[in-house]
Formats: structure tokens, C-alpha cells, sequence
């Protein structure tokens, strides 16, 4: 049984039959990345290979390696994340597949060769840093909502060096980005392709989207999926959040 | 009573209790002009302006007049269609209140002065023209459904020219080019402030986006609304379209 440090817990993913650490000191994933991973559509291939950036205690790399029989891989920062990361993949037994590089993904090319990676994934921290933000960089929520080590660039800048042509970025990000999204995403040459708005419940209005981006894609094409409902009218999960969430 | 020309003939918008000539030879205006006119946020003052770009047979400008006591103006380049919009205009006995230009929206500022303009509605034609189309230019439905006579970044461009600062443009357009507008918007200077998409009913993928957009507005601050349906999954008019058309 693999060892928990003061203030981790193991949480469940009941339809992976996963066991991930989570930590009350660091940010625990949300649903956006269980979203983001179902939304994503992965390369089988026991070639291709998968990058989460910003990935925090390796929800994503977890989730993404029961689809592939790929390399997947997680970038994160921050030590003790990236230490709780590599336990849980650890205590799943997905050593063979799965790695989790300690560093920032601004030195991702420092990791990966150009045009080496099938499909990146990121649920990025959602909000920008301003000069009188009162923000720690040592903190480490702080760190994983809020731009301190990266921004919204860095995602696209290199997800357009590591990614193979016609190789996929998907991204969960807040809604009201989602301008300044589509402008970096054109300065870096990637197209984007598929479009999903998550509402928190019917009749309100939408708070994240999902994003697939395609590198050297044409402009034309995008596909704006039918809507995402966390809740329903009652407050429950919606059957598509629950099915997510408990198969 | 208000002749009609030959192969022209009568349509009622009942929700507005509105009489408007439609002809066979020209585009007819689609729901799509009925939902922009819904998204758009009128000013309701007499001072306000209003420009209504590719007004086609004047749906919108009569249809906007009952929102607001301020002038509605609509710009047409194709001389019949124009004056196919001017007649319904008087028969309306709406001639104090809505004028029709016949002019070519690249012209705007012949029409109307620098920062003078309230608000701007364009259902525009959707489809861009490449070098191999074989369009012709003399017919009205090509003009009408093809960027022939202008593109979409005329659009923002005599937008951001005529439009008092914080005023706003309410466009709707199909998805796919949604990246590209929101690229032409940010050169222009205007800032997307809402998006609802529309889908054709609950399951598909939305086909076309209503859009608002702000002049000098900031960056920040998007929001997307709920999904409309144009119709339900019995194939019936949704409720919310039917309230559009019906009343």
C-alpha cells in the first residue's frame, strides 16, 4: 500500500477504478479535468504519445492512460504535486505507462522533441495575474488558479513546438477567455476545431468551455457541440456528469 | 394599399403585427434576422441610432423600431431590395422613423458621422467567395448569401468607425467562422461582451452564433448564454422560437 503524507487522502475515480491522492494543502482536481478527459478523443495507438501540461496531482494522466495504450505523460511544477502524482501512479501500477516530469512547462522542450506529441491536454490555473494581485508564489493553490509560473501563451506557444502536424491540444478554460484563446491560439497556428460551453445548470449562463485545437489544420470547420450541464434543475448531477463521474 | 411589384408578395410578422413584402427573385429574410433582433439590446431613447448593415427586404430596421422611439436606419445595396424595404417601411407608417439607404455598407461613412451610431445589427452573408466560385455578381441571392459586394471585416471596420464609443454591434453568423470574427473584431477594436449559439434542435451541433460586441469596452467579462433551439425534438418550433415569430 502506498504510503499518504500528513493532510493527503486517496479519492476515487469509480469508473476508472482509480485511486488518486489528493492533498488539503494543494489544489484538488476538479470535474473540468474529468471533462476535459472525456472530451478529448485519444490515440489508441501503443505509439502515440500524450502530454498533460499543468498537471497537478495526475487526474488527467491517470484517466487518459485507460484510453490509450500510448506513453502519457504529466508536467508539473510544483515538487510535493508532482511527488503526490508520481505515488498515485504508482499505487495504480501505471509505472510503464505513465511519467510525471517534475518542471515547468516552459522548458517543455528541455522533455520533448519537436513534433514528437500526438495529443496534448492542459486545465490550466483559469486566472491572470495583475501587478497589485496579492498572490504568493509559494502558495501552492495559488499557484495552480492563478498565472504565477505560466500563462495562457505558454500553453499554445508550445503545444505548436511539441505537437505533431495535425497533432490535437484540448483545453478547459473560463468562458470570458475565451477571446484572447482563439487570438494566442492564431498566433501560434493552431486551429481551432471543436467547441463545447459548460453550463452549470440549465437556463444559466455558460462558466468553462472545452476546446480541441488542431496544429496546421484549415481555418474552416469548427464544430460547436451541444451544450454540457454539470447540474440538473434539481441540483443533481446531470446523467452525462454522473456517468463521468461514476460510469 | 401598398402595390406589390410581380412575383413579390406579402408576409406577416405577427408578434410585431408588422406587414413585410418578400419576393421569390431575392433572398427572403430567414429567422435568423428575427433572433438577431431578440439578442440585439435596443436603446430605447429618441436620441438613440440605430444602423441596420445588409438590410435586405428592412426586416430588421422595422422590426427594431418597435424597441426604440430613435431613429432606424437600413443600408441595402441592391436597388430593387432597397426599394422593396422602403415600401414596406411606408405601409408600416414607420417612414418617420426608419429610413432605407440603398448604398453599399463600405460607404457607411458617406451615410453617417465618425462615433455617431448607438447600436449596429448586420445579418450578413455567410459565406465567403473564393476565387474558383462561380457566383454571379447580378444575381440578388448570390449577393445576398455570398461576400460579393463586401466581406465580413467591412463589418468591424465601418463598425468601429461609426459607433459611439461603448456602443455596440450585434452580428449573427455561422459558427465556423467564429474564429476569424473574433480575430477581425479584436483588429477593429471591438470586444465580444455575448455569445448564445444556436442549434437547430437539442442533440446537434450548433450551426449559428448570435454575437455582441463593444466598442472600447474591456477585454474582460464574456458571457454565454444559454443554447437556443430553433426548434424540439418533435420537430415543432421550440417555445422560445415560436414566442419569435408568433408572439
Amino acid at each position: 500500500m502506498t504510503e499518504l503524507k500528513p493532510g493527503e487522502r486517496w479519492d476515487r475515480l469509480m469508473r476508472e477504478d482509480l485511486d488518486i491522492i489528493q492533498s488539503a494543502d494543494h489544489f484538488a482536481f476538479s470535474i473540468d479535468a474529468l471533462l476535459l478527459a472525456d472530451f478529448a478523443q485519444t490515440k489508441a495507438s501503443a505509439r502515440s504519445v500524450t502530454v498533460d501540461f499543468c498537471t497537478g496531482n495526475g487526474v488527467l494522466p491517470l484517466v487518459l492512460a485507460q484510453r490509450t495504450q500510448g506513453k502519457v505523460y504529466g508536467i508539473e511544477w510544483q515538487e510535493d504535486v508532482a511527488d503526490m502524482a508520481q505515488r498515485s501512479v504508482c499505487h495504480n501500477h501505471l509505472e510503464d505507462q505513465v511519467q510525471i516530469i517534475q518542471g515547468n512547462i516552459r522548458r517543455a522542450r528541455d522533455y520533448f522533441a519537436h513534433d514528437s506529441v500526438d495529443l496534448i491536454t492542459c486545465n490550466p490555473p483559469y486566472f491572470k495575474v495583475y501587478p497589485q494581485s496579492p498572490l504568493n508564489p509559494n502558495d501552492s493553490k495559488a499557484v495552480a488558479r492563478h498565472e504565477l509560473l505560466m500563462t495562457a501563451e505558454d500553453i499554445f506557444q508550445r503545444a505548436k513546438i511539441l505537437l505533431k502536424s495535425r497533432g490535437k491540444l484540448y483545453l478547459v478554460h473560463q468562458v470570458e477567455r475565451l477571446p484572447e484563446l482563439l487570438l494566442l491560439a492564431d498566433k501560434h497556428r493552431l486551429q481551432l476545431k471543436r467547441l463545447r460551453l459548460v453550463y452549470p445548470l440549465p437556463g444559466r449562463e455558460a462558466h468553462i468551455v472545452l476546446l480541441e485545437f488542431i496544429k496546421n489544420g484549415q481555418a474552416k470547420g469548427l464544430r460547436a457541440e451541444p451544450p454540457l450541464y454539470i447540474h440538473d434543475q434539481e441540483g443533481h448531477y446531470s446523467k452525462e456528469v454522473a456517468a463521468v463521474l461514476y460510469g
